[in-house]
């Protein structure tokens, strides 16, 4: 299997099946003489863990990261990060419905498909456990970029959006609720709408927000690597995401030229900022925003019909704990990601430098 | 200047500058032994040329690819084929006017920044004149792909949508008329909508569906080179796009889970396929289909006040000869992104199997 | 740090700091429903492993891998392998004394300027003890690629030397002695040598000599990534290696083309194999066979004089259990890096074929 | 075909074969701004062309580079710079006796067994014509590389061997005699022997002496990419390398540590330098030097049997315009190799740095 990397000079690799021993990575790249603060690398890890609040999953995960090379006296040495997080809880009889049968709008058919054989507990290297290992790697790059501000909120869940411009919202609010919506009406909308679809057995989709903030002019690589193109990349890898927009987006479709340019202050900052802080793939120094939508969790505890491998009918019924919305958890894996694309071309950028 | 290059195993890098000498490019790791249609990359090139009809740049380029490598007695070799296409129309006097002022919303600022000196003729680097290129890596990846139906068509043009799912749509029409939307009547609305646009001396968006038809099960690599993330790449780095959405979308965010999952078929098929032909990033043989949004193009035929390197204000006048939306030309190039994405990943699934 | 990684579809990737809390890797690319024989993997483990002889070092390190992904019910998933092997015996005391003062023909110095930082605990990364992981990656390689014969054996201990083609050596005793040297009368010369050289506290350099046998036709990517390129890289990053040379070698300049050239038999195998079974960098079918010169061990258990971070010059003393021949050691370290190689080229011929 | 690109940052991608329209290349990451002396490039192409003197084949090829993109106003401009160089010569008929048959110890069958088909003109893809491309792309590196020193020269031609150390030798007299040699009574031996195998149309190999100096301190990446290894893997790389050692090399075996070791002086240099100016995989500013094995040319200008693609044995007879002796020629293709080397880990190092 090709793809476990991202990144070209500051590089995550991610190993580990949701029910395996462990999972884990090595983050390579990061420049020596860091200092890392473990404890705010646990504080992302906690944001993204199952059992946090009570709209997400119950599954109980320690997820207690242990770095096991790359940082000596607190501070990396430049060499590469060694990681590990054991899988604490893992209920393997929960998942023994599924060893012959597929779950419809999950992996499990392409896998065996693909590989001919799978570690079929808890939806094995496809499941989104492998995301914790991401948030890892994104806590280091944003310990590295800690000038930047870095941030990513839900800004819708169902039909229930949050309907304010990001330059209006009070983003020190995003963690003030289980949902991770900065406006405190809105995310008790979203919030009552997830209990209810979960009442259901049911699972409902969302949109995530991302503000970077602070990124200093020239990062991208144009042509096949623009800043925005990588970063779209980086969001659609995330488990369940179906769409990205940046900038204007979709809704710039509609716009003319005229209304859409962004003309330019004497500063080289620009009066609108439709581009979305991205022009010709390189960052201009404005603030990068997106969205990123997410379908809804494809695990239902509902019985369903489906096929096994050999083609034929089955009953089967969803069990274990699992979120009827993916978007409270999943806006620290929007936020490493988005880290980790900055980190990787904040050194490539270096390298253009005497 | 990282990232001229696009995948892994079928591998495109290309060079060049829209006023320079030729751009031009190599393709490796096309499999030995393909049968090389030349014309039919000619006509791929014809469907992105400028020129080609009313609505499009009356720019003239003769747009001819000339093979310097790779293919031997109309075969390919293996080996990596090298190819030219020379700049027959330099009018570079077109642009003296933003040797030293930046146009807004291009990437004359950023490029400045980043490097310190660019070539300013025409867009230099970040210039859509380097898709050319993409459109040969394609065409010889489609030929590869003989077997596969890989087709894109315009569906939007500023608020002009054609109402109609791809099922519904004749896609062999998509040439049929200049705008590349296979519905005649929407067709001709967009065209109208496109000429009015350009008499102002404005631009207007649009969006381009891609629809991947008789894709074999298995192909993408699960985890950070997901099938749809690579694929979204792909689309995000060609020059104006915005967004990227495939099966469901954003519009998925607002269903359920009961509603969204794709049941199966006892043939492995999917009765509905929100999927969008993709899960878990990888190809289940079912079409993969997708939008990609591409904002208004920025160079307008009409006074603008910008600044210069200094960061003085000054007063400019858009010249040249410009596309007044850019989605009939970029159906070629979307294409053959696509084709791209899926040469390479059908290489790498290959490499599973003795 | 870049160049963690080695390897292009069968990857490894490796981290850790000789006296961190573990080292480890990922295995990527390994194809799915490979048999993995976990006390085979051990075995190799343990002929690289510190304390096996009285002529290598008396350290002890239990060197025992755990295997924490893509192996499930006894067999590759395809997915990435990720292990760990956890630092037993960190006696860092023992390095106190080289914390600020940099130990002649050792990594210290130029860690220093390169990183600023150093984890100077036992050479830190710049230990043989990565090599561990790469007997790992190697050995699931192997067992990949059960049917070729890899084989490597020590053929030259300081100026005693192995005066027999490869051909003519019984390969079954490479493991029958301490040296590893499969020629029971020169092995006793060695042994002898080497424990002679440790009295003194002074150290000895060697040759390893490889062979690859039933390496099917048509492995390696002609131009940069040679096979045999590809191997000298490989062979060159282990600690040490100041030489590889492969077919006739150094040797090979003296010859005329018509002595050297490898005249064909009917069935496409050569009379001779002077080009070593590699030919325009693809392997032919014929045995590939190559040498490898590892320097004296920089360690010495003596006192010498040095520098110290500021410059000044100080007296140091070496401590420690130190190897004073490292051949002996290193040959499963020449078999597990000649292993990766020819996965790798076997995953990228094989996407070549439909 | 993979490998048809070298170095990570600064990267070289070839393409073209002997006999086809045009061979070429891009150089990828070169930083914007640097000055670029055309005719410098042209002079490094003019040492390693055919018919530059009495003892080289005699075929003629102007070898004149032809840049496309990248360089603007004399100075790179951060993007991809593409050349061409026409096959001016293409007696392709010389090779009609070859289209069927296997020459020995050529690439002829192996290409045919891999590929299943081949432009067999002139070896096509796996002639030496491609390192034409390598002598521009290290042109340019050298260029960005102005304070530091690359040279190589001829030590050895057969049994003619340079008895003295590079330090004890001019090397502004590298090119004084056509040989490469840069002592005139060893170049004038060398230039007879040379002669005498030319006249029995047979050939010889030979070695090149590698120096590098003024490199800073800190170029290489540890573990898999040393500087050393990547520096082997780079003249291994080159058609008829049959071997590459570095500081003591093979003799170094023969050495104890207590010799071998480098003294610090209180400056970080080393009293001596068996090390060869590399420490770790890193670059210690000292002098690096190595040496590269080229086996004799494998074309001779005699009757030889051999077989064709049925197995039948067959008669031939080398034709064509060959060289005796590839050394002379090779020792800009060596230089060109090691500037590409140093360029790349330049910019990787420079990525460390804010």
């Amino acid at each position: 299997m090709a793809g476990n990397s991202f990144g070209t000079l500051f590089k995550l690799t991610t190993f580990g099946e949701s029910h395996g021993e462990a999972i884990g990575g090595i983050i390579e790249g990061c420049p020596p003489g860091i200092e890392i603060d473990l404890e705010a690398v646990q504080r992302e890890m906690d944001r993204r863990k199952p059992g946090q609040s009570a709209i997400v999953t119950q599954r109980k995960e320690a997820d207690e990261v242990k770095f096991l090379s790359g940082i000596f006296e607190g501070k990396t040495t430049g060499t590469p990060i060694g990681f590990v997080i054991h899988n604490s809880n893992q209920k393997s009889r929960d998942y023994d419905h599924i060893k012959d049968s597929y779950r419809p709008s999950h992996a499990d058919y392409v896998y065996d498909q693909k590989y001919g054989f799978r570690d079929y507990r808890g939806g094995g290297r496809s499941s989104a456990r492998e995301t914790a290992c991401r948030v890892v790697g994104g806590a280091i790059a944003k310990q590295f970029l800690r000038e930047l501000k870095i941030n990513a909120f839900v800004s819708q869940v169902g039909s229930i959006t949050l309907n304010k411009k990001y330059q209006d919202i009070d983003l020190s609010l995003i963690d003030s609720n289980p949902v991770r919506c900065p406006d405190p009406e809105t995310a008790a909308a979203m919030e009552d709408h997830i209990r209810e679809v979960r009442k259901e057995g049911d699972t409902i989709g969302g949109v995530i927000t991302g503000v970077l903030q602070q990124v200093p002019v020239g990062l991208g690589e144009p042509v096949f690597d623009k800043l925005h193109a990588q970063l779209g990349k980086a969001m659609l890898s995330i488990n369940a995401v179906k769409g990205f927009e940046y900038g204007s987006g979709f809704d710039g479709v509609t716009m003319k030229g005229s209304e859409h340019n962004d003309a330019f202050n004497q500063d080289g900052s620009t009066k609108t900022n439709y581009s979305g802080g991205v022009q010709g793939g390189i960052s201009n120094g404005m603030d990068i925003y997106f969205r990123v939508a997410f379908k809804p969790v494809a695990t239902l505890i509902q019985p369903y019909e489906t096929i096994d491998k050999e083609g034929n009918k089955v009953q089967a019924q969803g069990k274990g704990r699992h979120d009827p919305c993916v978007v409270p958890r999943a806006v620290p894996i929007v936020e490493a990601m988005a880290a980790l694309v900055l980190a990787d071309f904040l050194l490539l950028h270096r390298s253009l430098k005497p």
